[in-house]
């Protein structure tokens, strides 16, 4: 069993510049070339975590609230929020600037997970995750209850057994 | 307000061939580049029923089970399922096939929301839909707690309003 | 020698959305670019006839008669119309769709011919084709002056011995 | 009416390296990418002939014998043969090299048409073409039956009055 | 005239997966793709610093002594080192990661020189750097020196003129 | 050691036509998509002279003094200017047209570095060049003060005794 490491120690900076092809005929950036971008900014941030090739699991729930222009500098910050064996959850931040105008806005979040598999393609045991600002630690903690919910969404846990989740949806 | 159209008026099949760029070291199709083929056969298919210009809103959870090869065939199958004034959302079931090798599987199945807007981005009515076909009807009826799920993660609504969405969950 | 096939069995359905990279300065598909999408989408069909790698062997004469815009749509319906030994003849009709516009005009078709290859590179036998439709039956029977014009433009067949393609240009 | 040009003047020379996403799975150039490339060379040769925006009309009967491999050079050679009134033919020739094993094979040749277009896409009237080589007069004297083949295999044209055709063609 | 600005406020980091299409036939990172890359990232950290659009003038000398490999993470980071009326030198370090292989090398550093624009392309004034670090200082001295040689490499300064680059030279 | 080979031998032109994706938000391409097409160029025209497989191994101080447009054809020359062992020094000239507007101007030009290497990445001798114009004979004798330059540039030469250099400069 690896050694626990940091969650910080996985984080990653990605940024990237709006291209022509990356938009649509009112010159946004495609909600899916910004799935794509946060897929690869997640990928490496789970590789470091993990030493290991990395492969998508699943995406979550990903909202996208604010248009992003062509020229936009598009800034992500990923970093693992908990592993379970050989998968890896990402929290991944998007930031968008236009920055001759001087507007940077936050447009997304989102939580990816990743299994680290051998060279054959096997999944592979990753490090625990240690958790250190308060939150990371909240997080790592409500984790729990986001797993459960890819698991009863893909059919995989029965939602009566999906304590944490119905825990979260009780509260007022 | 616009006239009702058929789920079927907006299939839309597309079909890809996974090329190197789209791969990782395993030769295998990255996730993030699905979710970007996903994303314009969904909106191909949201243009189709609303015929305006449609921006992406939000992707439910995607998993990704089955690795998909270097060379093979990607078809995606893209439909509206219901319309909530101008937003819709859409099934897209993807299959991947090695044709030599007489190999196909079905691989994904994710929901899509998209916002119909018109030339300044603004927001603008979409026709309902009418569902025909056991699988149509069925999504029809499940589309709205997948809505109060999209609305509960996004913070806009209380977990206690989300009537369909704790009814299938089984929480009290 | 492998059982025949059904040419509807190799239908194959492509959709592609018109991004800037494949415009011109006045905003419209390149010719080249959609020679490339005719030409995937028709591989796709071969290989669907054949069960085999395909490689292109030749592209009969293709008119570009209306300009497609940005932003538009473009549908391929691929299907082998004759095999000929290790040689397919595939049979591609395009539409472009401003669907926003409402507007869907029939752009294009084309011949493409493939070669069916093994791992090696070399040819392989196919499957014959059975034509079911009136359109099947009269691309299959036509495939054969199509062939001669191919065989004399590439210097391989005597005009005089080309018996289809003259009787087809004699006739008023 | 314009001053008729050399056609030397419009030559054309474009080297393009093979790219991994411009093979399939057998390490080869793509028949499609190569359709692709040949445009654009055709495309600025017409360019110099007429210096006008010019979008391609139509590509005669093109064929794929020779394999282009990953990591070949392939050097285009294009040249306006005749220009009837705003359309242009444009010869291109193909040669793929294998620098480093000292290998260079003449892998196509084409004639892909054109038609010269203001800012607003209409057909404008381009220079008459001045052959000078035997090479360059034979393509002149030959184009007339291409474009009747162009002309009967549009169906704009009956293949009676296709005269320099049928006398190629023997037909009596 | 604009208030100075600390170096530090235009710090940059971009990160980038190698992949196949970026490679040459020996499996590495092509030079062209890389100093693509470096553009794009040094011209992220000349926006931030002038708030305007921002143009390439030059890049200096880079030397490639490391291969990086298909799969590797590029990491470059960018910050202006000091500005000069209405342009800026930027220097840009880089590093490769085979992160499954735990190995991170220092590959390139480089010097890129823009010019901040208005809408139509004129230049305008950006402010002045304010050097804080010890590495910051000497690169802001140093930048006086690697402007002569631009200029007297572009035949703008007589090298007799170029007084801190003569003094260099001379150094033992 | 390889027979001396004739400057002219490795003559290579490229042609590119800027697309939408290469350039900036005022329609400019991109300084570093320039170097990328230059790096293209240069390395096939060393490929030319070696018969290897060829890496950058630098390029010296280029800059941009021109903007290229959307729409602008880039014609580039390259030929090797000398051989040092196993490396060679490219000149790369570049023009860009607006045929359209019969406007061509000069914009850049710069030299690059490659080292041949064999299947496995080792450097090997590449033929010395034969300088036959009063051009190729200046670009043959300069190139021993910008290979010194380059060498006090990465810290491997001392500026005493870049012989070559110091009298370029006058330095005493």
């Amino acid at each position: 069993m690896p050694q626990p490491k940091h969650a910080r120690e996985s984080m990653t900076v990605m940024t990237e510049m709006v291209l022509p092809n990356d938009t649509n005929t009112l010159n946004n950036l495609m909600g899916g070339r910004l799935l794509h971008f946060m897929d690869i900014a997640a990928a490496i941030a789970a590789q470091k975590h993990s030493n290991r090739i990395v492969v998508t699991a699943s995406v979550d729930n990903v909202s996208f609230a604010e248009p992003i222009r062509l020229g936009n500098i598009v800034t992500m910050k990923a970093q693992v929020t908990r592993a379970f064996s050989s998968s890896m959850e990402v929290f991944i931040e998007v930031w968008a600037e236009d920055i001759p105008a001087g507007i940077r806005v936050s447009t997304n979040s989102a939580f990816y997970t990743f299994v680290a598999v051998d060279q054959s393609g096997r999944p592979i045991e990753v490090p625990a995750i240690i958790a250190e600002t308060d939150a990371e630690k909240e997080r790592y903690e409500s984790a729990l209850r986001r797993r459960q919910l890819r698991l009863v969404l893909a059919g995989r846990m029965n939602p009566q057994d999906a304590t944490e989740l119905r825990e979260f949806l009780k509260v007022e």
